[in-house]
């Protein structure tokens, strides 16, 4: 007897796992391992890799076993029944753009990223105008194509490839909820934080130095060695599939925590990989449930876990130990200040937790403007300015530290900035979650113990893999289904509560 | 107009070359990056791509095009008839053996591998006698059915996947070439060697020093670290594609050489594969001419040029700057004497040119009677120890040190081994015709130039490709047909004129 449909498509599915794992270390090669003069051969393996994974993935005998195997899924399990939703959701993303636009879309968005780099080296936005068109104008196709398909509007159509599930309206709710009370929030903040006379942690930090406390530190996280690597990258990101994690981070020797913050923000996307249920790890069910659930992961460990006192506790005499750092500027209050300092800034990938996601709804709704036609690119830049200075009370003095920042626009990653603020506001719930489960997390922290705070993100969060929506996970994690107001109760909390008490201290 | 079937092929066969260069990348990864526990999931990446490479170079359509392409060549250049030759070649070699064939064999070989290695390690052939009966037994049924689809006599058509267009013939008369003069050789050289007191070179070698001599050295030898990596795994080998090349070697701290010589080993494998023609990179008559002519540029540089006086010249001083030698032992004489030492030995990776053809033949008798019955498994060891008596009149002690040495028997590779001896032979050749064309070759060696020898071998050798047929290589090269006489010669003259010339001085 031939296997079932389904039992069919999990085989089908294991091989496009593999395939994605192979193009996932040939991308991790490229950025760590890779001789700067083999770029191009890289980019032929890519394309031959993705070119193939797209037509196994939208071949007609998948078409065929996905509704053979819809036709009657008596016998399965949930998380097999979760497992073909998923299916059918990857093959129709895959099959609702054309292989033609995709491949006017990765020419267009290469050309795009090229002149981005020139036009943000020289701070002239027109050099890269004529080409962000291109890709916008693409980019709406590509939306219409999607929404038409999954019968989704256009920008939520995109939004779904990063946070399946997630609409414009999950997101204006949550950007109302965070605009209500963040602009007040800010200023109260910045005044509170005023008066700390914060001394500035100066020194030169040797870069094999700070590979030996990264390496504790992760040791100490449970970052398993054994079937992950952490290398040194110009960007950090996080690489591989689950039984074989490639972390990066970059080490800049002047300053004490861009790299460990770096290693350990990837360090939370790993976890959450590594936590994902093994049984499921090549199926489509077993994937993380979208970019918001990844960078919540990220930012509890970096933003939440990490800039907090109890945190502090156990790095302070790690810092001693690996760059023999003493005197005032590294007792814990000055450290703890460094690491939670509220500033009106620029640049979004160094804004602070309190200020980031006033960042993520200027570009949320530049973006959508661009989509529909209603703003023009070569509007873009006073645009953006306004909005700026409307949002955060600051100005950019070009373009470099203004629409030029970022690279999402130019590679076409239209839809993806809202998953960094849904990221935020997950967190800090799932945070709220935690804490109450975990009462003494606080002193588990600050003696170097993390595993109260994975094992319970193991149960709630990575364990669930794709099989249910954002909404249920964040329901059965902590009770509720996702809102604003938990992030805006742990930014009270740590940002009011706290400058008041060592003010008054 | 669509393009024509030879450029449709062409097309085919640029993808297979990308899916291979993912795969030795993949390869190269899993020896020298990858971490231990993820061996699982790379095994699982690399079936599915070796999987799909086999699915497209087997499938109707390649089969279509080749009889299309070949039914009309008119306007086809010398070097793309010879594409379309290789082209079908490669199909041939891959259709031959069935799907279900090829995956038995998988599974054969890699538990006769794990049996292989416990056998080894205890030194109990009876651990490993099953595993390799059932290897035995499938590569003889492999090596059938290729015969028939390539009309060659089946161990032939084993040899033919490894070093095309040879046969056993050619491999009788070299051999036969060899038995008539090397035993006698061998006593001679020993007899004169005998009266030299050689110093050993002990010491400490630590790895960073080893691996900066190493970097100096290819970098003089115009190795691409632009296009190309350096590192280190267990055993040395060369992956990656040219554009993208990879080497490893192995650094032991009590032996100064084996790490260095590892190196220019793989890079010998590495200059030839960066000297295929760039034009025809991703066809298949841009490939190698087969493992005896890869073994023949790793063999030419390795045991002919850096194992000569003028070569030793250069590295004195290299020593000196690297580890701070001095004292008689490291006087060039002794250097040289160190490297040239010729011994009845029992291993063959650690065997002098000068005897290492008698291990290869040896092997060469015993897996064509495996294959033929003629030899039963379980009297592989009686026949190995009987053999290496006769030929080099040294006994194993064990199987470990006998037949149980060399993993190719039980990963399937039989009619691999001539290739070696093959490899010495053309290297021995090439150096001859070398020599001829390069008058003042030795003092460019001792200056550290490796121009003369490398501009030669990209004319004569490397820019072939795969076009002509190993011997048209050799005539091209030489002026003459592959024989074992320039072999004989080139022993005679180093081994003998040698210790002539120093036991009088």
């Amino acid at each position: 007897m031939s296997a079932s449909p389904y039992k069919q498509l999990e085989q089908e599915f294991k091989r496009l796992h593999a395939f994605r794992g192979a193009l996932s270390l040939l991308r991790w090669d490229a950025a760590v391992m890779m001789p700067r003069g083999s770029a191009d051969v890289r980019g032929e393996q890519l394309a031959a890799l993705e070119t193939e994974h797209h037509a196994l993935l939208t071949s007609p005998r998948i078409s065929r076993l996905l509704d053979r195997a819809q036709a009657n899924t008596q016998g399965l399990e949930d998380w097999q029944i979760a497992n073909l939703r998923e299916m059918r959701r990857q093959r129709d993303h895959a099959i609702a753009t054309p292989v033609s636009l995709v491949s006017r879309l990765t020419k267009a968005t290469s050309r795009a990223e090229a002149h981005w780099l020139t036009a943000r080296k020289e701070g002239k936005f027109e050099l890269f105008a004529p080409h962000l068109e291109e890709v916008v104008r693409l980019v709406r196709d590509k939306a219409a194509l999607l929404g038409q398909a999954l019968n989704l509007a256009p920008y939520d159509a995109l939004v779904d490839e990063f946070t399946p599930g997630v609409t414009t309206a999950d997101i204006d709710s949550m950007f109302k909820g965070l605009s209500r009370r963040l602009p007040a929030l800010i200023r109260e903040v910045i005044a509170l934080q005023e008066p700390y006379q914060l001394l500035p942690l100066a020194g030169k930090f040797a870069t094999g130095k700070q590979r030996a406390l990264v390496t504790e530190i992760l040791k100490a996280v449970g970052f398993p060695f054994d079937r992950g690597r952490i290398d040194e990258s110009e960007h950090p990101f996080t690489e591989g599939v689950p039984g074989d994690i490639r972390v990066t981070t970059r080490f800049d020797p002047n300053d004490v925590f861009s790299g460990l913050l770096g290693a350990l923000h990837e360090t939370g996307h790993a976890m959450y990989d590594l936590g994902l249920p093994q049984e499921w790890r090549d199926q489509p069910v077993g994937r993380d449930r979208g970019m918001a659930l990844e960078e919540s992961q990220s930012l509890l460990i970096e933003m939440i876990v990490c800039r907090s006192r109890a945190f502090v506790q156990y790095l302070k005499p790690l810092l001693e130990k690996h760059f023999g750092v003493t005197g005032p500027e590294w007792e814990h209050e000055n450290i703890y200040r460094n690491l939670t300092r509220v500033r009106r800034s620029l640049i979004r990938v160094d804004a602070d937790e309190v200020t980031y996601p006033l960042h993520i709804m200027l570009r949320y709704e530049l973006e959508k403007q661009l989509l529909t036609g209603e703003l023009a690119v070569n509007d873009l830049p006073a645009a953006w300015n306004a909005s700026m200075e409307q949002r955060l009370g600051i100005r950019p003095a070009n373009d470099t530290e203004g629409c030029l920042q970022d690279i999402h626009w130019a590679v076409g990653s239209f839809g993806y900035f809202p998953s960094y603020a849904l990221g935020a506001v997950v967190a800090a719930q799932l945070y709220e979650g935690l804490r109450r489960d975990v009462p003494n997390l606080d002193e588990q922290i600050a003696r170097g113990e993390f595993t109260g705070l994975f094992s319970w993100l193991r149960t709630n969060v990575h364990a669930m893999g794709a099989k249910v929506t954002v909404n249920e996970l964040m329901k059965s994690a902590t009770g509720k289904p996702l809102t604003a107001a938990s992030f805006v109760r742990y930014v009270e909390n740590k940002y009011l509560e706290n400058t008041l008490s060592s003010a008054a201290a």
